[in-house]
């Protein structure tokens, strides 16, 4: 997209933000603009954190985009967290993973297979990505088992605890996979980090849209609670359907585009990817953040979060493991997706 | 089989069925003889739906198999919720998930194990019929999870979505296993729908064997909810491993033979075939029906089937997935069989 | 190691049990030289049968390995179950499943991938393994699903007949792969069983340590339950961390010491095939036991074991499935472990 026309939509989108914020007083119209200007500063986010990539290298670039490549996401949520509102931050959470898991997963196989009879990528890094899944889940899902029989007290220090293996095995992971075993996944069409303006640039750009986010997140964060009580949704639902979206829309587009012109092992290295680094570093990250902030946020989710994030890692892991993709298997995601959608809704 | 035979027996056993329903009050004797002429009837209907489908050519006939082959379940089950008996009818279902999961193709593995060291088959239709199981498990799961916050009236509106979900995904399973990339499973050994009749007699076949297994299977119906309380045995029980099994053995023998000429890979796809089709055919559309009932019946299974239908696809998915198969595999799954049939009976 | 240094450690070990068991009161010290003498005294009983498996030959030898291979964790859970200690004994029979699966295969992938870039084995028996383990999972699974809702006497009895069933396909199971598929599985790197001594001695030295390792267990079991309640820990944790690793320690640093050879292969065999003769063969079997003894132990284990079962042969078939092991694959399984270990700590 021509950089001009970009730079005039995020513009106006955070100047009609502002306004509606400042100068107005419907809470639906101040939610719907702030979400619109969300998801052009999260493009804007994304692509300052590619651009220093860039420049910094290979290693350290790609170190930049595992672990900013959710900023919005955990920006967003850290205004969720400093409100206490930790079942929406949960909600947004498993709606990240499962948006990337079954909407983007399923619109870039189900699109790229509309043109392509048959997509193929490597299965290693599905194999990988697999192992790496079954991690989050267990560790997302041993707490909920066990909260039953535990005070307080001791699922703080069990949330603490998994929070930081989750952290330690992240970094491992990225260690593992951009050091000593880089070559290994090497036959993997590299996601080449684009440069989109100089040095010095880029890095102001990051900080600059860094901050927009987080003015605008706080505004995000104000405005739904009010939209889902006037509307009468539950806090699931908008945290896993509405928020997820907002915050994820920017990279969501990215995946769909590369699945269309053929690059499935891309869309499906963001999609997985992400889910990872939402399960693995943004969600542990949030428990002890919310411990610095003084008013602790477990690491327990609700059964209805686990038996999502569950079946959609068990169906995705189904679909990917062969490394091949056609258009039903797209179709499959979807019908998962739609169907835990209507459950969120009416739960 | 010899016709005329085969044609004597079915006489007989409708005549036995009939005297027993209209001259008789032994209840027990009621049952035993509509289920001996259902056993009989279903064979018949499964003849004339494969030489209807013979005529219709590939495409219309593969749909006629995929769509009918579960005719006399349907029927029966079809009576149960006429009468209102929606557990016995998800107990039913349940049981022929897992009769031909883990019995039909159990018995086939070891039988044809028996005798050939090793069968192989084509590993990439096991792969697809994983997924679809897996989008099977998800819709049963998802309501069953959700069920208890959730008030009746949302719950029934859940199972309808889920319902219609379901068959579309089905339809277009169709649509892409027929039509779309039918070439993609053209090294499975096709499924040749044999011409018992001539064209015109097929259809007349077809039809009045429907309604012969209609009327018998009300009679069944009628006497199986006595049997069940004069024996003691539960609804889940009957369900699961008399009705589910009388309902499929005509359908089982065809497998058991096609595995003993060491065509594993036919019996295979006859037995998760099946399998899929109850899961994502007969059961929504029974939803559907009960709604048209004016006695609407959930989709909400109880933990008890939900557990035997994941445990059995999950053991099934581990040992088919290899494309290959040999005596100890089947020991495994009619030893799941058995553990399963213990635990309903004593449920 | 040099026999006549490993005789001298068995000796003192022993001795100084024995001193602390009749002549000291202090329950902790007794407790850690029994625990003490057990290792070495299991490493003894291990060596004795491997060297009477020697002389019996490929075929029976095999079998004793499989049936004897661990004959000390049988035997301390033996005196648990004469005490009536049920949930230490199940406890027990966890911990030597998921330490198997995730501790011992976690640290031999570990610290043979920190020497080798990738070690690969034989995937077609972990696909046989996954199968098997699939079996005692479900096994373990049902009657804790149906348990709710059984009378005591029908918990027994479906008790009884799933410990009958698992010991049945642990026979069919070494059948299948000692006679008539010896020859699949010919590929992997066998086990040789190294004769210590000569064929007399063996037997001798074989009836002997049984005798040792049932006296320290007798007085292990008997510190165990005081050592327990004085330190607060709870008999959950007790189980599955202190005694699952005292009664499998000499076993696994054999399967450490393959993994640094780079016998990845034979580390992942002993490490799998222990669990799954721990779940297969030693839970049915102490299930038998107990009706012997006139205390009848159930198979219901709790809903936190079965939860660590699960995910541990989950994560472990996820990664032993493509044949091919590295350093962040053992991180992987150590991780799940520290999970599990804090979680049953708190509990």
């Amino acid at each position: 997209m021509n950089l001009r026309l970009f730079f005039s939509l995020v513009g106006a989108s955070v100047l009609l933000a502002a306004f509606a914020h400042y100068f107005t007083d419907n809470e639906f119209f101040q939610f719907a603009t702030s979400a619109l200007a969300i998801i052009f500063l999260a493009a804007w986010l994304g692509k300052s954190t590619e651009s220093v990539a860039h420049y910094a290298g290979d290693r350290i670039g790609g170190f930049l985009n595992a672990t900013f490549g959710n900023a919005a996401e955990l920006i967003i949520a850290f205004f969720l967290v400093k409100e206490g509102l930790f079942d929406m931050v949960k909600a947004s959470i498993t709606g990240a993973i499962i948006g990337n898991m079954l909407l983007v997963l399923g619109l870039s196989v189900l699109l790229g297979g509309l043109k392509y009879k048959e997509q193929n990528f490597n299965s290693r890094l599905a194999g990988h990505n697999a192992s790496l899944m079954t991690l989050a889940i267990v560790a997302l899902f041993i707490p909920a088992v066990f909260m039953r029989e535990l005070a307080p007290v001791k699922i703080e220090t069990l949330s603490i605890v998994i929070a930081i293996l989750l952290i330690v095995a992240y970094i491992l992971w990225l260690i593992f996979s951009m050091i000593t075993h880089s070559d290994f996944l090497s036959d993997i069409e590299p996601h080449e980090s684009e440069a989109v303006w100089s040095k010095g640039v880029s890095i102001v750009m990051l900080a600059v849209s860094t901050v927009f986010v987080a003015v605008v997140s706080e505004w995000l964060v104000h405005g739904v609670q009010h939209v889902s009580h006037s509307l009468g949704w539950s806090e699931l639902f908008v945290g896993a359907f509405v928020i997820a979206i907002i915050g994820n829309a920017a990279e969501h587009s990215a995946a769909l585009l590369l699945a269309m012109k053929g690059r499935i092992g891309a869309a499906v290295e963001i999609a997985i990817g992400s889910s990872l680094q939402i399960a693995l570093f943004v969600a542990p990250t949030l428990v002890l953040v919310s411990l610095l902030l003084g008013n602790p946020m477990d690491i327990v989710f609700t059964p209805f979060e686990l038996a999502a994030i569950g079946v959609a890692t068990f169906i995705t892991i189904s679909i990917t493991k062969d490394g091949a993709t056609n258009w039903f298997e797209g179709v499959l995601l979807l019908t998962v997706y739609i169907i835990l959608g209507t459950a969120f809704f009416f739960a």
